[in-house]
């Protein structure tokens, strides 16, 4: 049998790193990925690739309108900041903060582990670029871990023990970047614009694509992004 | 202003009954619902009319494809049991357990309570006549909690702390359906059944119609269903 992890699979360059990283530690994979109104469907097409060149068991995509719940330029009304130039500096939670979607994502990544016998959920949250999430932090991981032990048939017979995997928690995007590389991923599947044009090329100027273009920078490693 | 909740509201007797307290409570309501491929969509129908009557500042119903994840007799091709005549006496879960639902309900919950500005979470959870779900006990209602306070940017921020709120949790179904009363709930509104018939009548036989007829007859309170 072997063991099993669910991974959530934005098909940006975190998730699809976070899941090489659990194909390393000799798990087969159940990517999930959410179709949540965002703007970007362009993500989608990515995660569906990069489940396919993993070989996945299986990628399972959920949709859910997280468009109803509103407060988020990635999924309302509102425009996705552009850093014209500039650095990216605020500290503040981002607008592009969408209320309780690592918590949405990973109750169903929960319920799925569940029913495939997964005792391992891995997520590409990293506290370091994306300081201003709080569901990026160890502490929100913990919270999460514990309550999932709590929430579960399986947990609670004590079939399973799940744990909430982050292995990217600590890393900088160009770590990240690097351990990609070792593990050879091909970035170029990945997608990271918060707002693509209508052929899917990346803007270069929100904060998705200004990290993205600077962890590549750092690391050392042309970056293989198409930018509108 | 005034203080507002959001109330996850199934159609049924236990969510309404949370309803009719959260109002009593003082709380402006804002009711939830999901339809996550449930075979007894006629709940949906119910919330809808409930949240008209107790006229609640907004009914938000949320599409959530549990069906895909599966694993249980109310979302997959399993048959709900029933119970002809006999006593429902089994102490494991129920096949009827959705893996990781009130998680996954709760974490949308969230999201909306969040955006609403909404410090508090109903939820009709009870341990008593529902011993079998893990997620319906007050450790797993405490661990969300603490959760939820460190998932959000307003919990995080300290300009909200949510609480789950549980008032049915320690109660009976009589002693719920006698709180109900009290509160002048017209409990024709709501449904239970989780395999209605085309028409929406109960079937009398499963699980939750059986802890509801028992429920009415214990409380002394005529039973308004209309059975297949």
């Amino acid at each position: 049998m072997g063991k099993k992890a669910v991974v959530l699979s934005s098909g940006g360059i975190d998730s699809t790193t976070a899941m090489a990283i659990a194909r390393q530690e000799g798990y087969s994979i159940y990517s999930l990925s959410f179709f949540y109104g965002q703007r970007h469907r362009v993500e989608l097409a990515a995660a569906k690739k990069i489940a396919s060149v993993f070989g996945v068991q299986k990628h399972l995509v959920l949709n859910l309108d997280l468009k109803k719940i509103g407060g988020s330029a990635l999924t309302a009304e509102i425009d996705v900041p552009k850093f014209r130039g500039q650095d990216r500096i605020s500290k503040e939670i981002p607008v592009t903060y969408v209320p309780a979607r690592n918590t949405i994502f990973l109750s169903c990544a929960l319920g799925w582990a569940e029913v495939v016998g997964a005792s391992d959920i891995y997520i590409g949250v990293n506290i370091l670029d994306y300081s201003g999430y709080p569901d990026c932090r160890p502490e929100y991981i913990a919270a999460f871990e514990r309550m999932a032990n709590l929430a579960t048939k399986a947990g609670v017979e004590g079939k399973m023990k799940f744990r909430i995997r982050t292995p990217l928690i600590g890393m900088t995007k160009a770590q990240i970047i690097q351990k990609g590389m070792e593990l050879q991923i091909d970035y170029t599947l990945t997608h990271s614009c918060y707002d693509p044009d209508a052929e899917g090329l990346a803007c270069g100027q929100c904060d998705s694509c200004i990290l993205r273009r600077k962890g590549f920078e750092e690391a050392g490693v042309q970056d293989p992004t198409r930018y509108a």
